[in-house]
């Protein structure tokens, strides 16, 4: 019989609120031979307020027994900024080699997008996650005189650029469209540009049926909101991806609605699911918050494990559940993640 | 008597064309005691094909007698990507010591924008101009070969961010709403991050009368298109300030209204003025360029130099021009030229 040994660290803010609602469509959903073992990591703002630990090596050699991980959300006002996004996201997607940062972004029929005449959006980025300008290289030289110096260094690797590139190559042609957009600024940042170029043309020989095009980060971000119909899929570096997902949330309904995949392919390690969103400490507590993006993340899951008709399944609960939403009674996150496993398991 | 001694690089593509209409505008709003003197300087890409040269030492000192630059575009596809832009336009604006890369954004009447129910936009982007990830710093080992590591090096100085933060701050109390953001990515970039916002707070205890506030990068695009009225001004790096100003202009009318100055404020060396847009190859020579950028620049220029009503006047003109226009007509570059430029001589 088949199992899934899942790690779960719902985090901060409504992170505690939006996981126990993707956990329920996930139970909901998966075929009854199917067991579902769940261990709960406690890590995030409480954790470190409590002992000082963003995440012990104990904790990150446990997190290797697992299949997947499914992440709400980290992050408090109450922690410095830094402190858990490079403590224990970001050592954890560098740690678990997460180079696939996959975000899917579709505008569902019937969800609020900014954009005026409602474009058909339906393109997924596939985001470096293990290099570019997030690893922390760079330094300060007399920080805090007016003589100092700092520096970020974004580090490329042909490594890194050329196997997130071929993922990327991979998606496009399974998609109907079959077109691929790098997204980067070779005209400013000549040294990475090339590499992430030349490369992006060599691995291209290997995949004749798709169609390739180039876009610097500025330029994309116009196309977003003027013609965002032109994207299917599109590879980009770690920052730009990080810029360019959010607007593409904005886009498509917001971040609330966003999912994604931190996913190793080699399965060397547990990939990793969690919303684009934020712990949201504002509205923390008071079961505003939307689980949507976290269900979409758990059929982001699904797909990564080989449940393909599962992921389906989920997909199309979202899709009709916010197709009937009307917003004249706002649901609670667990009315709305009630009515996804429902409409799961029916 | 006054004089404006003006260098004019119209450089590439439709800047042959829209140069030519800020200079019928700018001759139009000039009280008739100021003498303008125009030097026109041959660079872009046909001069690089005919002689090589990017920008040659003698025009680069030659440049410096003049009391202001105006350029139109530069780049073209026949010259490899980042040639012309290291070669030519980022070298101006680090030798002219440009700190300050002024960007309106103004959502006029009657333009036409994405973004559904037409927001009140109306902000100022100060992008840092001569460091961060634009300094060219970095390089690459094993050069394409499956070993390759490139780097680039974002380099950041207290002295370089003091003075950008202090003038957007300058600008902001300047303003009816008085408030100035930061934005960065202080959570990852942590050595730039800390540089930025530690200067940024401090400073701010010179200007008790604005108010203050601080996004990451990729939330800021998120306001860009839901919320871009909560912007006045914004002071953000060089590369940050490059991204954000294009998606600024495409939910302002596009990119085709997007004017910029770059700004030498202790007079050492001209200051610069070009619109956003680049050399649009696909549509030079065929009159179908707007060259409202381009006029706008002018405006920032005369602002710059101390003509302030006439500033005025030119923005006034094509805020009524735009206000006027019906889309069943197209004109020409040169015929809105000549509508503005009546307009501010009228
Ligand atoms: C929280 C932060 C470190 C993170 C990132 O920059 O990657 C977030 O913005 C994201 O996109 O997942
Ligand atoms: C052409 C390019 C080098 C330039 C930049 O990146 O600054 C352009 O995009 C701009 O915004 O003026």
């Amino acid at each position: 019989s088949r199992s899934i040994r899942l790690a779960v660290i719902p985090g901060d803010g409504i992170g505690q609120e939006v996981v126990p609602q993707g956990l329920k469509v996930l139970s909901a959903v998966l075929p009854q031979d199917v067991k579902l073992e769940t261990q709960e990591y406690d890590l995030g703002a409480r954790r470190w307020h409590a002992t000082g630990e963003t995440l012990p090596d104990a904790e990150l050699e446990s997190l290797k027994n697992h299949d997947a991980i499914l992440l709400g959300a980290i992050g408090d006002p109450s922690v410095p900024s830094g402190v858990l996004e490079r403590g224990l996201l970001l050592k954890l997607r560098f740690v678990f080699d997460h180079y696939v940062n996959l975000r899917p972004s579709k505008l569902f029929p019937n969800t609020a997008t900014p954009l005026a005449g409602r474009p058909d959006i339906d393109f997924v980025v596939v985001r470096e996650g293990t290099e570019g300008p997030y690893t922390g290289n760079g330094g300060s030289l007399r920080t805090g005189t007016p003589a100092e110096v700092a520096t970020e260094v974004s580090v490329n690797t042909a490594y890194g650029v050329e196997r997130v590139v071929r993922d990327a190559y991979a998606r496009a042609a399974a998609r109907a469209r079959k077109k691929l957009t790098l997204v980067h600024k070779t005209n400013v940042l000549a040294h990475a540009g090339h590499l992430w170029k030349n490369i992006f043309d060599r691995v291209g020989a290997e995949f004749p049926e798709v169609t390739t095009d180039y876009l610097h980060v500025d330029a994309a971000t116009i196309f977003f909101v003027t013609q965002p119909e032109r994207f299917d899929v599109i590879v980009t570096d770690n920052l730009f991806g990080d810029i360019l997902t959010d607007l593409a949330a904005a886009v498509t309904g917001g971040i609330g609605l966003a999912a994604s995949g931190n996913i190793n392919p080699s399965g060397t390690f547990p990939s990793m699911f969690e919303p684009v969103h934020g712990s949201a400490p504002d509205i923390a507590g008071t079961g505003k918050a939307d689980p949507t993006a976290t269900v979409l993340s758990v059929a982001l899951l699904l797909q990564h494990l080989g449940y393909e008709a599962e992921a389906a399944r989920v997909e199309t609960a979202v899709a009709q559940d916010l197709a009937e939403r009307t917003g004249d009674t706002p649901r609670t996150t667990d009315e709305i993640g009630d009515a996804l496993a429902a409409r799961v398991s029916g």
